[in-house]
């Protein structure tokens, strides 16, 4: 509380969250205009301003849900800027732009470093800078191997090799950003049996999902490896990649629970594990999918509807309240219930107002989906469960969807680009947003006990 | 949490609230026994053991959710025995029992009164026993109060005097105690366009599902007014009274918005304000209806579920995680986003850890409720829908259900008497039950800072 006390009180006129808030909106605003481009669009293509806007949204925050079939309106320069805009997104607008000012010799100062702080949730000043440049190259790098990789894989699927590299550096970039958009008009469902392809893919959007400061500690290790110099990670990095390993493979298991007597019911063991993995995978906030949502049973779209809703690790192209949110919350009440003063785990103490901010990040994002959804059920011609998988996928930015996206009216869009925005930005930014200079509270009133539960 | 230790290393053997689950048991079996009296039941009627058990936990959990008919199963001496059943229930085992001892004479001693100051909530040791026979004395007063009016009122709709009155104090014990039983084979609809009958229920609801601390600090205020002296209400009464009015009426509101253009669109406005009037009130608690839920919309069966899962007052006859938790952690949430260290209502400051009990209370509610509902939808030949309202109902001891009740699997039942005994014995009883006997923790270690959402 007091560390955000002495940034605001340092801040000139507008807030660090308040600045990330303007960057992220203009950056939704230069990415709509930049989609009304006309000769970005096919010869016959007509896209509105609402639908403009709406695929900039889900550009932006990395979302993948569409209104518009992206292979049938974009030519491929409007396909190359759809690229650019998802690496705005995925690469988070801040340590993209500070990567920029290094570039081009601009001193950071301190405000901007602060930015970038609050963007990839850092709470050290020192080599913020280093870790922008760090995030961008190994990103990059990430997406170039991937893209070889998948366009390689995908001669014999393509006629032409320019096709084929194409449609690789596309699926290898919409998963390392775990933005899931697709130019094939089916998402992966064209690879439902290719292993390899769907192992790669998998690949790519971990490393979108696991966190950018997880890939940095994980490279400093390497680094420090062969100096023989002894490296700790941090308490945030072993929560962070043990609750994201955890979840994924509970969810694939449960995933295949939920469906055992129906969808996986005619598939075999092999073709069972890559369906339940990667949609479990696919959940946290990639959005991609192997089959059509609708094939699941209506309890396991509200399971993924729920891993959607938590999303992926903090600080990566991922959003919903976040894995760690989650795990903080159900280790709170775990050692609540054993009588513990304070959360224990990998020999370190959690503090208490990170606790408390779980808290409040995962209730104030199920209000929010809840609020929508009932919005969503007067305003939108769709099923209640239709309606939920689709808040949720808008807040998670995770971009999966039972078929309600290009049939949302123009009310509707406008909530799911808010949602987008919001699972974009994240809870903690957005709610830090309505903060004032800060000033100290005076008025002290006695405490008194209430009866809870 | 100190006082809770002070409590538990006082306590023999089991800790105060093992011993609550115990009692909460015992009961629930001694009804299930009582229930299965073969004179109980009608001539050909039959009641399986599951059945009984349901019906039992129901009773004693005060939810009015129920797998038979029960104007088809018992006989009028069954019906008195479930009336004594939900007498047991709706106000707590433990100020009844209490009461029962000091009629007998029998010295009430420290562990007893610990006993119901968990039961109640009541964090006071002091005039314990005395509450328990307030309690006792106004809510008795209250259910033969109300079974005279609506028996009086009954004269015109039933043939005989008896049946009238019976169907007086039958209704009136349901409403008070929040049961929400029925004798008549389909709740309140035949009174749906009595709007005396649904004046006096609502009422009766009310006074059950307030809670028994703001009865009995009513009932003072009301003695020292004509003492003329000053009489100051806790904080606990002003922030569960002002919750419960604000929930009402914005519930009322909401059924009213989310259904106009189909529900309510050819209803009168005195109709309509009865109808979303009557269902917010009922969707607290009691479980009574004046109209089939399936007549709504879906969005607003959601919208029920969710006021069911809020529930009412905590140390009421109500259950879900209670509507001062919703409250707090809505409260937290606007003071953490306004950068407030703690939070000021009514010139009074709330303690920390209340904060995080009630942030516990209600993400330990919406994950016990989301997994049921996870695993009903396999097990159960219902929609999400039916599964969502169904569980939030028990989980709420609420008792309204879209139908899928008497269809359930006995796997099925097990897990909703189980939701159904969980929301009424409480969250916070539920967990600290698992507590050992509170040893001092030796063991810490440096606090490390994470990034959360
Ligand atoms: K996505
Ligand atoms: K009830």
């Amino acid at each position: 509380m007091s560390a955000i006390r002495k940034i605001q009180s340092k801040s000139k006129e507008l807030s660090a969250f308040q600045l990330i808030v303007i960057f992220y909106l203009s950056a939704l605003v230069i990415s709509t205009l930049i989609l009304k481009i006309p000769i970005a669009l096919r010869p016959n293509a007509e896209l509105s301003f609402i639908d403009a806007m709406f695929t900039a949204a889900s550009a932006v925050s990395v979302t993948g849900l569409s209104v518009i079939s992206i292979k049938d309106t974009f030519n491929n320069f409007g396909i190359f800027l759809l690229c650019l805009i998802l690496q705005l997104g995925g690469l988070g607008v801040m340590s993209l732009s500070t990567f920029l000012w290094v570039m081009i010799g601009k001193k950071v100062g301190l405000k901007e470093r602060q930015l970038i702080m609050i963007d990839q949730n850092q709470s050290n000043l020192a080599g913020l800078v280093q870790l922008a440049k760090r995030i961008f190259v190994i990103f990059i790098s990430i997406e170039i191997i991937g893209g070889i990789i998948l366009g390689l894989s995908f001669l014999n699927d393509y006629d032409s090799g320019y096709t084929a590299f194409k449609h690789g550096f596309f699926a290898a970039i919409s998963a390392a950003t775990n933005a899931g958009f697709d130019i094939t008009g089916e998402s992966l469902i064209p690879f439902k049996n290719d292993y390899f392809v769907q192992a790669i893919v998998m690949l790519l959007i971990v490393f979108g999902a696991i966190g950018f400061p997880v890939l940095v500690e994980v490279y400093e290790f390497i680094v420090t490896y062969r100096t023989k110099r002894k490296f700790h990670f941090t308490l945030f990095t072993k929560l962070t990649t043990s609750t994201f390993v955890i979840i994924t493979l509970l969810g694939a298991i449960v995933i295949y629970l939920l469906d055992s007597q129906h969808f996986f019911v005619d598939k075999s063991w092999y073709d069972s594990v890559f369906y339940s993995l990667f949609h479990s995978v696919t959940s946290k906030s990639a959005g991609l999918a192997t089959t059509d949502i609708n094939e699941f049973t209506p309890s396991n779209q509200l399971f993924m509807a729920i891993l959607m809703f938590i999303g992926g690790s903090p600080s990566s192209a991922s959003g919903g309240i976040r894995t760690t949110t989650f795990a903080i919350v159900i280790l709170a009440i775990i050692f609540y219930a054993l009588g513990k003063g304070s959360i224990k785990i990998f020999k370190r103490e959690l503090r208490q107002e990170d606790v408390l901010k779980s808290f409040i990040v995962m209730s104030t994002g199920a209000f929010l989906c809840l609020i929508s959804i009932l919005i969503l059920s007067i305003t939108e011609q769709g099923t209640v469960i239709e309606v939920i998988f689709e808040v949720s996928s808008a807040f998670g930015t995770n971009g999966l969807s039972l078929g309600l996206t290009p049939n949302l009216s123009p009310f509707g869009k406008i909530l799911i680009i808010i949602l987008m925005f919001i699972g974009r930005v994240g809870i903690v930014t957005c709610l830090l947003m309505l903060r004032g200079k800060g000033s100290r509270e005076k008025i002290h009133y006695p405490k008194e006990k209430v009866i809870i539960g």
